[in-house]
């Protein structure tokens, strides 16, 4: 029987060489679905009709094989919507889903798409391709759940579009938890994850693998070609907490966070891109925590993020540190990296805190520096020259540098041996993507343990023949095409929505700015027309409106006379308002601004410019779990009220804030008793490094009277505080305000007149989240 | 050029055909020796000339190929000594060290053997094989140091013969310091690892692979066939601290340890034998903390260990665990194992000290139970019934029983779901070694998870085809014989020393006596026939020797009038003194007993039975870095002296103590004024757990006069304490003893006349060393 094995190779050969039987269903309703799920065998294929597929809880369980798969998927892709109170499950192996369209609603249960049925039943090789799930988030942020929710082994995403989460909760996670989802070599491939907003709080990766408690496992997931496009929902993007991860030549344009090692060991980042703003400070590259990660290929563009964002962040970690904190940093190797006019691209030391440990446990001190670190034929080029191209937070001693190369335009600053000033120019491949105009003939490669297996550049170039430091191999290379869309998701779907050209709605009735609220579309445009408006009832905002006078150096004034405890304009999901050139009149009683009360499923956004709101109990009120990427007064007169901005609603100290970005500009606020600007963020997650409060060129008279705290502006637990340039003139407070000094508080230029004063504090008590 | 691949194969095969050059250099002295190496090329083969090697430091680097390797060997294996202070340290490619013999010396280094000459050059695909490192032990137990060392990768030692460590440190460790010795696949094979005597303290372990730093790295360790001979050294015989290990068919021969998965994730423990002994209560088996490791197809016999030592430990974690603590069991499988006449051979939740929260820090206490863990296949046989098979320190909710079978002799006990309390018998393959005398034809074979993967028993027999749960397959095996020494070890070594016939030496005058202490041969006996000797300077103890009366009814009295301060035996490393029906006399101002000052490299074991001691300064005085295995008062009176056993010197708390067995049965103590028993141990190291005091029907009369901590018998700190069936009369103390209660210290049958009391403390205040 010497031979048996090869017979048996041919005729498994034979075998995949058969016809494959293919028994198609087609399926109009859940009956008929969950019928032909239970009939299903290899090979079969269910075919969910077109139209509107609502409330369906589809168990998809069967056991198909590697060529006979059993197939779920649209009559044409992306024209079976599934809405409502609907969610999938993979339960077997061997199972495709294809072209489903989730939208309209949210998962009644954990996840939207998972890869099990229960513990006993999972997914393994099996598929989901050519989906899109577009806000189908829960009514209410603090209602977590998972998008995508992984376990069992060698599962796929792929080409598909996710966007819009806005719940707690990663868009996807990969559970390792049980032998039988570890080793699962999944992969993330060729999606595109669309804008996801940020949440204000912790929780709302797009990606997370694993999780600290099995973060000694290996994962071996694959996250590879996919495109990250603004998803801002925290400071971690993708949250590696598993061992021997992979991430491939994934594009992170515009996304306001990093690709983190959380937890975990042996990661592997190879051939990225990550594409900055220079408007943004938030978006970030790669944070580097725990052993053995390879930094290789990859490409950083324009990124201004700063310490746990910063382009390069290689943390320090805690010494015997608890298996949730932070391992320190050993034995990674960041080489053949280019970064390109990047705000201080390397910065080690990350998050030490060795200054602190008189305040914080031993068990949070990060003072254990990197060691057995190389950084290595990297290149960094600066258009203009940056005078701290390595911040050093702690020693970086344990750290070696072999042929690097920084183009500073010949600004000195503190470098190390291993990191050449030299002149080269860089040239445009495409939009966002440098490369040197040429190699670097007298800087040799260096060749550092295992770097053979580094054999090909960011664009999959081999590095055996030609090869040179940094990302490209310094051959000619062809554009890669990085915001080419069709690369990424599904064929079917245009993530960019048809903008209509604003419509404007000229009201010159009371009556006709109530019906104009209700019936405008998106991104209209209501003008005030009138002199005068009177309103009884709030104003519902559920989508972005412009509110304007015509004449806007003769404002309009709207009154409004509705119940105490009501606001003129209710903002509710994704409303988006902005007041120009109004004047907004309560009845003492009643409020301005307010977030709905509950079922805030996404944000909402409010400007106010031009404007004067007086005579209401509140001027915005934020409800409990309510949150607003943006609110901005400019150029506003804030009058005889009761409250001023009360963003201070999540109150449970688990790292949770009611508004990503306060700015108050250019405004005078008279004559408000209390909580004048109140902005609070509770529980200390350094995870999460928002919001972020501007107070500038504003006048604040006569206020805070009632004030219980004695603080005129509160901003307890807000990171980013700027107060500069204002005036502060008898105001009955004992402190304008209590800033902290660990975090980017600052304050400057002020005139404080009978008005307390400002006080810096280094370390706020905050209960620890962890 | 699509035959490349083919093409390259065939030369490569060619090439390897070619016959070996062989280049052969004697040496003879160190100069020669290393010239000879800076000449070696591949396939030299450098010969060590036999004879005497003194104080060499061989630094063997070169770069062989994997078919001609650079080799080091002996003329005759086994002849050539090396001795003194001398070390070897390897260093680069295919290296191989064959038939050395180190004895007489100890290293100058941090190890005898290291597979690198500095952190630049490590060893690779090298091997140690055929060699003695017997007794080479640094002067002092505090001064640390390896035998075996290794880095790098693809290192092997075999069959090589390794016994009598006692000082500091590991026998072999694997360092995974750096990316270049991760993934390691080191091979420990055929070895036989002779008796290692317990430390009295922690860091004896006989291989130790990683450390709690590098915990979260692959190592990948294989560690197979080898014989663990009487490897007492601590609580740890192999403490595992990495990942992807793997221990297989090892041979735990009278062990007084286990093989302890401290650190690290994801071992193998297949097919080892776990040989017990009804007389020793330390003898552990397999002690698992952390994740996803297999224990399968292991055989355990005879184990009396209970708790850490217990036949199977499965401890309770820490909630979120600093990486040097308890990582929680999860995902663990325990399948196709045998246990046979092992008490409480099942022993759950070790370590849980929840009861403990009040005194001990949240990150010290283990409250998490075992999860995801896997109990499948296992075949429990006890020759008379026992009450707990299954000890539950805790929940084991978290643990699935499967198809496992208990013979009990009928007796009951609190069960299982999934253990069946079934009659078999068991017939004897050969000493130690009994299997099922049939299979279980009514017990299905549980198949979980990967199941398959298990495919062969312990013996190497298929599963395939017959199959049965136990370590067995079912079908009738040949004999392991795994005593069978020459399947460990080199072939040239006995281990095994041939004893000399004791001889008598009868001593008339003092004179003779001191000659005969000195000349007479290891294990002779010394007969005093007069009734009276003086002898006025120490007598130094090196070895094994008795000295008696030859009248044992007519005590023969020895006078010691040396110096104040010195003792009449002064007890040397590997002395060991049987004294026996003697009585011995001091000025008052001198010892009877006392180790060296200094230099203790190895311990020393003392018996005093039927005697009298009086008039000493000290009775014994153990000196700090000196250890005694066993040390015993039998039927003797002790009177009149100043201090009476001080074991306390240890005084670093750093889990150290001076003996390891203290026993004193049916003495007599009167007039001791102070330190009567004096037995500490400081530090609070739980991975050791040691010493054991028994006190037993003895007699304490008008002792501790002088005791400055008001406590006659000192046992602070002590883990193991019997104080049974005495009599305290007319001693000056406020307390005869005070006991810990969290350990093994109890009291019995105790008469307390005029004597203050015994006390039991539940937690005592200790410095913990971690």
């Amino acid at each position: 029987m010497k031979h048996l094995p090869i017979l048996i190779t041919i005729l498994i050969v034979l075998a995949s060489c058969e016809p494959k039987k293919t028994n198609k269903v087609l399926v109009s309703n859940a009956d008929e679905l969950n019928e032909a799920i239970s009939n299903a065998e290899s090979g079969t294929e269910i075919i969910m009709a077109n139209g509107q597929w609502e409330d369906v809880q589809i168990r998809f369980v069967g056991q198909g094989t590697e060529y006979q798969p059993i197939t779920l998927r649209a009559e044409t892709p992306g024209e079976v919507i599934v809405k409502g109170r609907s969610d999938l499950k993979l339960g077997g192996e061997h199972l495709v889903v294809d072209g489903l369209h989730f939208k309209n609603g949210a998962s009644p249960s954990q996840s939207v798409i998972q890869f099990f049925i229960n513990e006993d039943t999972l997914a393994n090789h099996s598929r989901v391709t050519n989906c899109v799930i577009k806000d189908f988030n829960k009514p209410q942020k603090n209602m977590q759940d998972l998008w995508v929710f992984f376990k069992g082994r060698h599962n796929q995403l792929d080409h598909c579009y996710l966007a819009g989460k806005s719940n707690r909760g990663p868009t996807i996670r990969v559970d390792i938890e049980g032998n039988q989802s570890i080793k699962n070599h999944h992969k993330i491939i060729n999606n595109h994850f669309g804008p996801r907003p940020p949440k204000g709080g912790p929780s709302a990766e797009t990606i997370q693998l694993g999780n600290s408690s099995t973060s000694i496992s290996p994962s071996n997931t694959l996250v590879a070609n996919n495109l990250f496009e603004k998803c801002n929902g925290e400071v971690e993007i993708i949250s590696s907490k598993s061992n021997f991860n992979e991430f491939r030549n994934n594009v992170f344009y515009k996304s306001e966070g990093s690709l983190v090692t959380r937890h975990g060991n042996y990661c592997t980042v190879d051939g990225n891109y990550f594409i900055g703003d220079e408007n943004s400070p938030h978006i970030g590259g790669i944070r580097l925590i725990g052993t053995g990660h390879w930094v290789t290929n990859n490409y950083f563009y324009n990124l201004q993020g700063e310490i746990f964002r910063a382009p390069l962040a290689v943390m320090n970690g805690i010494r015997r540190s608890a298996i949730n904190r932070y391992i320190q940093v050993t034995d990674v190797v960041v080489a053949y990296n280019t970064w390109v006019d990047c705000k201080s691209p390397w910065q080690f030391g990350v998050g030490s805190n060795v200054d602190q440990k008189d305040v914080l446990p031993p068990s949070e001190i990060r003072s254990e520096t990197p060691i057995r670190t190389l950084v290595a034929n990297n290149v960094i080029y600066n258009s203009e020259g940056d005078e701290i191209p390595i911040v050093r937070y702690d020693s970086i001693n344990g750290i070696t540098f072999k042929n690097n190369v920084i183009n500073n335009q010949g600004m000195d600053f503190e470098g190390v041996e291993g990191l050449k000033q030299i002149d080269f120019s860089m040239s445009k491949l495409e939009e966002n993507i440098w490369i040197p105009a040429s190699s670097f003939p007298d800087i040799e490669v260096y060749q550092g343990f295992e770097f053979e297996q580094i054999s090909e550049d960011i664009f999959g170039k081999p590095r055996t023949e030609t090869n040179s430091i940094g990302a490209v191999n310094g051959n000619n290379p062809t554009p890669p095409n990085i915001m080419d869309l069709s690369l990424y998701g599904p064929d079917w779907f245009d993530p960019i929505p048809t903008e209509a050209e604003p419509k404007i709605h000229v009201v010159k009735t009371s009556e006709e700015l109530v019906n104009a609220v209700t019936n405008s579309n998106d991104g209209d445009i209501i003008e005030l027309s009138s002199n005068r408006y009177e309103v009884d009832s709030s104003l519902t905002i559920v989508k972005k409106l412009t509110l304007q006078s015509a004449d806007t150096l003769q404002k309009s004034l709207i009154t409004y006379s509705g119940n105490a405890g009501t606001p003129a304009f209710k903002m509710n999901p994704k409303g988006e308002l902005t007041l120009k050139a109004v004047k907004l009149v309560g009845s003492g009683e009643n409020y301005a601004f307010a977030s709905l009360k509950e079922n805030m499923s996404s944000l909402y956004n409010l400007k106010v410019i031009d404007s004067e709101i007086s005579d209401f109990e509140y001027v915005l009120k934020a409800y409990k779990h309510s949150f607003s990427e943006f609110i901005m007064f400019k150029s506003t007169i804030i009058k005889n009220c009761t409250n001023g901005l009360k963003l201070s609603s999540e109150d449970d100290d688990r790292g949770e804030y009611n508004a990503e970005n306060l700015y108050v500009v250019d405004c005078q606020f008279e004559n408000v008793n209390q909580n004048v600007i109140d902005y609070y963020r509770g529980g200390y997650d350094e995870s999460t490094v928002g919001g972020n409060l501007i107070v500038k060129g504003s006048t604040f008279k006569n206020c805070g009277a009632d004030e219980k705290n004695s603080i005129l502006i509160n901003t307890y637990g807000i990171i980013n505080v700027d107060i500069s340039n204002n005036t502060f003139q008898n105001n009955k407070v004992k402190l304008v305000a209590r800033l902290w000094g660990a975090k980017n508080n600052s304050e400057s230029n002020n005139t404080l007149k009978n008005s307390g004063q400002i006080i810096v504090e280094q370390n706020l008590p905050l209960k620890l989240m962890y």
